[in-house]
């Protein structure tokens, strides 16, 4: 993790310039708005949220993505959602807004919001804000644009990774922001990535929806998916290596490098979660297939006793064997599932491990980082989710949320 | 609801007796231990938690539920869940000692327990109070009763209903235990109902089952299904009426007081929820079926930033459309989806109401009691779902629990 302080160190991608600007949509004293330029010739992928209500931007971006965008435009503190017909029309009016100043056409603009659900876009203040924007578009950019599209996060989020591929440096870096509303489904709360890798369009496409399965659809903060979600992936080409696809040699060596990155934002996710204090990972094997590893994981990974229990350091891993024993697992045989709390052996046989002491287990939970790894006993598959423990502090953040 | 104080009221039941004392399990000054004695030839129906890792006495209890219980011996402060063979051999013996003391075979006693999950059963202090408890039997100790196998629980639970069936005035009297690790799956935390009602061993299962699933099953206060979930039903006959069977014409009479006095113990241990300052009434029609309401109302009633903004009497009503818009609905049409707080219209045509404002909104939330009602605008089913909300004495009571 590099992430634990605001000093937030990430590689510059040739072609891809970004610029923030303070809006004032919720706040007056920091950026909320966010230009992302691709230069020309990028490549562009992007998966979205599944949530029928998804948001206007989302809607727009998906019919965008077709037209190869170059631009992307972001707000914090407001999610254009739930806001029907209008809604749809503000994030139009932001693309075009977008254009007029770029020369840019509207359907080369992506628009992504975040922030509190069913309220109107403050346009005016958007579209004031957009000049100050461009002219902060920088190479330089990121770290600035990590903090432009915080909500409740209290820490920027990005990585950056650089391989060789084929003989040619490229580089890879993401930001994304998180903190509630947190359990991606096939998609992720806000992160755009971005390569000089020249990369084919379907390849990128691939490239990107295999990283977030196994980074951003495998954490949960609260089991709530989000209206707003979104992943953009752009490459620029600008490294100068010959276009990669799905059949060269190179290619798994930058998907390897995007997936590093989806891993590492997902994790900063977590480890920001509202009113987190404890990251925990939960790691299922021997279940029959992935699906159903996934499953007893995330019914660990969502039930509030589990976390409450993480959050006050109690080794109730009474509350961890209820959550298996519920997850619907079909003719689970309890005899032949083990529980771990680290290295510590909690349950075996159907009930407490002979060997285990409250001792071991509260040595366990004192850590900030926890592993929960769970044996089911009948099978090859595995599957790992990134948790946050349940605070009084989550229940505050979400009480005070639109104060 | 008949509740909200101690001051408890509850029918006796011609021909079933109960006993509590204090066992000292978890805290010495409180009943923790309770003993129920329905009638010879009494007909006794129960349903049990599907919870893969049910408790040790849950599977004696279902063995022993073929050879027409009459006692029942309950004890709070520990599950005796997660506790492998010792913990079944303890369940086993304690239905020996209350043989012994009473004369009845050992396969007449269902055992319950309730409480800490893993530790395992004291024994010898059970052992030691069960005289007393069998000297308290009364048909008046119901109010007792209720107390006796209270956990976390801030108010005991119990209601009573009295029909005509046939000519003949019967009654029905339950009792219920909930508070926390709520999320009934085909039964409920413990609840123990009887009639003096007469009726057929598999008529009394199936009016059980029914009544279960139409109130239980549709409360949940955090969505934890417990390990030790059960509910007991016994008619002991004592009312005089003819043998009632599904096929009798004053069976649904019965079924409906059953039922009633079910959803009365539910709505209770959701006002009862940890933590709870309020109750959600949230109510899905316009479905295609049952199956697809179910899921959409506990999809909200299980949601963390729901509840949350409840507490907070926040009208956030983006969290509920984004409940919705995840619950798995396919193809939903969010034009056609209508949602109100109360009587308050919060959102149509795929977005916030044009009629809503925030006032409107923050008075219903101001309520201790709100209707959240969908409209999903595809079907005629229908179902409801009762929820509390999620406040800092949630957390505090789980992460204290143990100590």
């Amino acid at each position: 993790m590099s992430l634990s302080s605001e000093g937030l160190t990430l590689s510059a991608i040739k072609g891809v310039r970004l610029g923030a600007a303070g809006a004032g949509i919720k706040r007056s004293d920091r950026d909320d708005l966010l230009v992302i330029e691709a230069a020309e010739g990028s490549a562009c992928a992007a998966v979205f949220t599944r949530n029928a209500f998804c948001a206007a931007p989302v809607i727009v971006a998906r019919e965008h993505l077709a037209h190869r965008p170059r631009w992307l435009v972001i707000n914090s503190g407001n999610a254009n959602a739930g806001t029907g017909q209008r809604g749809l029309e503000d994030a139009r009016r932001t693309c075009r807004a977008l254009g007029q100043l770029t020369g840019a056409r509207a359907e080369h603009v992506l628009p992504f919001s975040t922030g509190v659900i069913g309220e109107y876009l403050p346009l005016e203040k958007i579209e004031s804000a957009l000049p100050e924007a461009l002219g902060a578009l920088d190479e330089a950019g990121w770290a600035r644009a990590a903090r432009a599209i915080m909500t409740t996060d209290t820490r920027p989020k990005g990585a950056s990774r650089i391989v060789e591929v084929a003989g040619v440096p490229v580089t890879v870096t993401g930001i994304a922001k998180g903190a509630g509303m947190i359990h991606p489904d096939m998609a992720t709360m806000l992160a755009f990535i971005a390569t000089d890798a020249n990369v084919e369009q379907a390849s990128l496409q691939a490239c990107l929806s295999e990283a977030v399965d196994c980074s951003f659809n495998l954490i949960t903060v609260d089991g709530d998916t989000s209206t707003n979600d979104a992943c953009v992936l752009f490459a620029t080409g600008a490294a100068g290596n010959a276009e990669l696809n799905r059949q060269s040699a190179a290619f798994p060596l930058l998907a390897q490098a995007v997936r590093e990155v989806c891993e590492e934002l997902a994790e900063a996710i977590v480890r920001d979660g509202e009113g987190a204090t404890k990251l925990m990972r939960i790691v299922v094997e021997e279940a029959r297939n992935e699906v159903e590893a996934r499953n007893v994981a995330k019914t660990i990974a969502h039930s509030p006793l589990v976390k409450t229990a993480f959050f006050a350091s109690d080794p109730n891993w009474g509350r961890i064997l209820a959550a298996v024993g519920r997850s619907g697992c079909a003719d689970l045989d309890i005899s032949g599932v083990s529980i771990w709390l680290g290295e510590v052996i909690i349950v075996e046989d159907g009930g407490r491990a002979a060997s285990y002491t409250e001792e071991a287990g509260r040595a366990v939970m004192s850590e900030d980082e926890i592993l929960i790894r769970v044996a089911l006993g009948r099978g090859g598959a595995q599957q790992r989710v990134l948790t946050c423990d349940l605070s009084y502090d989550y229940v505050r953040i979400n009480a005070e949320y639109r104060t």
